[in-house]
């Protein structure tokens, strides 16, 4: 069951180029599935019921172009099907003419809040959105690792980071992966692609490490990105990227 | 002549505690009067074709309450008045009660954006939004000063801090001044009043130093902040808080 809501972009989401970043693109999708969940009553609130919530493992993210400042769009998703611990949840953001900007296909595990561990998927949360139940395991395309870095930033994590269950939002990775390059690629390459998978989330007053490597040789720009405090990896992703007009 | 709209908080803006920070809350009342310029014709594209932009030099906020995610808000701005040099703009978020969470009283200057530097305000923007032409200069509180500081963070400005201007959108100023007092500070005490005064924009790439001092036997809690980049001042503040019940 598809849902969908019209939302125009504030100004304060613009960057310097008037394109708005990945990570607020990714805000404006998950806030139109936070609205179809609590109008369907197993939103945050619905799911704290069952003492559960949803973690995102992994997001695959296409983008033909960014949203531009205020800019009037139409933003869809639909919960697709599920077995018994992922569910697949698809995103888009239309332009008005409605041609597809940006496309999310994404999966989802339930998290016993308690045990604060991985928990088989809720019937009675899934079922009402309207996704189908499948034993088919679908599999998202590999992230690439990889180990010596090119270079690095580090991220100390800021109060305002940090969301209402007490970890890093981590919409805010996008923007460290991207950071982490440095000013001069970002003004002349705009993200195609990001593909990530999230291994564990960050906590507050942590220090990250955005480290990244170049791939040599791709037929597209494309750059690999681990996010990580300490020995532990909280998220790898992988970027393809186009050249801006000079 | 007072212009409103209606606002839902996004969930992405909620921070710890469920509350919005004070930079989220400034950016929904900009974004009421952006869009209250643009209707007159006078917003960012209009008054390009005089080469020239709105400057704020200082904004004096008082807080009752922050919203919270989801909280349904009707937000209202007015242009009250303007002399030769100065315009005056009063905002406000109520809540569905029409009860006032948050006030903003600010000052604007008009800025040439060929000749980089302050110019008279022009009556054909200016006038359009109801403000009144009045010889009086209005004075908003002094924001004080300090010289030793009792902490300071410093932060280096990221790619997604730059908005269209090429300048760090002075939004991100208050995480920055709220952050610098550290977690502990954040979790036990809550603002209730900011009075900033902008001074210099702050670049990419650059490294700001938010400094900070606790006002001793204040019968508020009180702090004064201050960015600076190197021997630059960027913006200075005054801040009181509330302790938040335990």
């Amino acid at each position: 069951m598809r849902y969908s809501e019209d939302y125009q972009v504030p100004f304060f989401m613009g960057t310097a180029n008037g394109d708005i970043s990945v990570a607020d693109a990714v805000n404006i999708m998950m806030l139109v599935s936070e609205h179809q969940l609590d109008q369907l009553g197993v939103g945050v609130a619905g799911l704290a019921k069952y003492g559960a919530g949803w973690v995102i493992t992994q997001n695959q993210m296409t983008i033909e172009r960014l949203p531009r400042v205020d800019e009037q769009l139409h933003v869809w998703t639909e919960a697709t099907s599920y077995n018994r611990l992922l569910c697949y949840r698809t995103y888009g953001l239309d332009d008005q003419d409605g041609h597809t900007l940006a496309e999310i296909h994404s999966t989802w595990v339930m998290f016993d809040l308690t045990k604060r561990k991985m928990m088989p998927i809720i019937e009675a949360v899934a079922a009402p959105t309207g996704a189908v139940k499948s034993a088919k395991v679908e599999r998202l395309p590999r992230v690439a690792k990889f180990d010596a870095a090119d270079g690095s930033r580090d991220y100390r994590v800021r109060y305002f980071d940090i969301d209402f269950n007490g970890h890093v939002n981590n919409v805010h990775y996008f923007d460290w992966m991207c950071d982490s390059l440095g000013t001069d690629w970002l003004r002349h390459y705009r993200p195609t692609s990001v593909n990530i998978k999230y291994e564990q989330e960050v906590g507050p007053d942590d220090v990250t490490t955005a480290a990244f490597r170049h791939v040599v040789d791709a037929a597209t720009p494309t750059t690999l990105h681990r996010i990580s405090t300490g020995d532990q990896v909280n998220a790898i992703a992988e970027i393809t990227w186009a050249p801006l007009p000079a």
